[in-house]
């Protein structure tokens, strides 16, 4: 696995800054897909699971109206609990178990950055109507996994991936930036199959 | 120019399928970023322009506290009025002027989609500590003019573009999609130098 | 599959401008990947297969020594036969046949546009022994499949895909074509672990 | 400038792994490009100018008849003659010269990596009637000047850009490479508007 820790210093917002950084984070890049592929607004009951670092959990936190952090690595929470210590949010609520042990609220938008996101199918969750799963997935075979457990769920799904380069202006001319992230991760969002417009 | 009316079938989140579709969109990709790279949330007092067919404004009403929208072309300012209408939100104050005419509010994002974003700079504005300004440019020589206002007026900028392909997953098998968009435009990020970390 | 007639509108170099248009084509891009990273040359012998509709062919007859054109569907090897026509070159011999039974003649290179390239490592061929084999392939599946069995048979490899956008100047301004192609397939390049710098 | 040294660990083929590495080179991928959309071939007659550290020189000689390779720098056309003579290549003419000086050869390929690359309209050169000439431009600013001049002149031209990642195909799973080049340069293809298809 490679969002190493270099990645960190590509360019991050106001909210994210104050954070202590761990091992592995979704950058701005997958963060605002996930917002504006989802629809998440200030309305919203998010799922996050697994937290990470809380990067995530933290960027929702600052959209939506509820974020439900599920991290159940103990170490991890710990350092979850501490960014949204740090972020003065107090509409977040993390809980110390896998999000597939299941969870009684229903979310519009459930976030999973989990080696095998599929799993949720299988797992008692709630979603709105118009709500969407989103599984971040490094490798190609993990995306086919859920798209494929999805589909036999009645969910229909697309998956997208962005590259983003910085691009600079300089007095020497402008031009992309010539070495930095060609990869993080697909990400795909579910809804139900009744939705289709 | 080139953002054309088939770009409108890409992916929307729900609150941008409820509005009429006008010439030219700012699409799902290029709205997250903003929301992501500007740190925009629930607090944030958002100045929108200009407001074209309305889809960021509404959009940026889903996530902040408040947008104040500005378009000077009577027909656009019209369509915009009645998408504000039709997303229900009444947190978005349309104003049928440009924005270069100056504003009082004191914002947390400027977002320009307009053919000179850095006539701002020789404007009347107010922007908080931490806000940012934000120019989508289709070309590159915008976004030189823009970063080189922006230095002279003491900002410090960063520009990207987010290439996004959707990928495939079927029965054949896993692959980006063969054809779709290839470009929409730059996204500069502008910020107070006093701010450097 | 995708690689759809339209395709073929893309910048053509003047050797394949003469040539009749098939249905799918590797294009100049995938064609120029293929010549710089396996280092073909005019010294080369290169075994084409699936000749298609022969552009590959042709386009690797401008380049090396000798091409020996495998095309087994009788309808597509006499698209091939009259585009080998048309190209003038006399150092192209089609063979009416799948690659796959065999062929003698040591190669420098081994280009396969075929659905399961890796059924050449169970099938008699020879290869010079800083010899490239390629697999274009267009689902990630395939290059998974590819590079096992290649890894089986003593074979290292590493697989690129090269996403070309066309950039504009003009008098409005300079920016990428907004809409085109977004996938072609993968190349995955594979030679002897022996040969391990 | 940004074609840095650790660029150099990018797969080669095998006529360039010979050469000793200077400062920057063009990389297969846009060693690719050049050969596939110029059509260069083993009949051609390439000029390349300037040769740097010969990477491109080299190439060309084992596609092309003949290459008349330009380097002005004493030093570099001192390591460009060495590396001329590692390659074992006598088809190719090193010229301690600017381009610019003009030649008197009919090119079919003249292949530019210097930093005003229209200068050569305004040279003595002579282009076969299907000819091309190349500029490749790491800015846009570049790209812009080039193609103007060369409109000037009674040339069109198209520019590509080439963005290449690495695809992982390991135990893990499959995935592009997380981290590597962003961005080496835009290739401006030119070649006589009557030449209108």
């Amino acid at each position: 696995m490679a969002r190493a820790r270099e990645q960190m210093d590509f360019r991050l917002p106001p909210v994210l800054k104050k954070l202590k950084r761990g091992p592995q984070v979704l950058l701005p890049k997958d963060l605002g897909m996930i917002v504006a592929y989802s629809g998440m607004n200030k309305e919203s009951i998010v799922v996050d699971a697994g937290a990470g670092s809380g990067f995530a959990t933290v960027f929702f936190g600052s959209i939506a109206k509820k974020v439900i952090s599920f991290e159940m690595r103990k170490e991890f929470a710990e350092f979850v609990a501490k960014n949204i210590k740090r972020s003065g949010f107090d509409n977040i609520e993390l809980r110390e178990q896998s999000v597939f042990e299941g969870f009684k609220e229903t979310a519009d938008v459930i976030n999973l950055d989990l080696p095998n996101p599929e799993q949720i199918f299988s797992s008692e969750f709630s979603l709105s109507d118009e709500g969407v799963i989103i599984a971040y997935s490094p490798h190609t075979e993990q995306v086919t996994s859920f798209v494929k457990a999805a589909n036999g769920h009645g969910f229909e799904c697309f998956t997208v991936e962005a590259i983003v380069r910085e691009i600079l202006s300089r007095e020497a001319g402008t031009r992309p930036q010539t070495k930095g992230l060609t990869h993080t991760g697909y990400l795909t969002f579910a809804r139900r199959k009744t939705l289709k417009e």
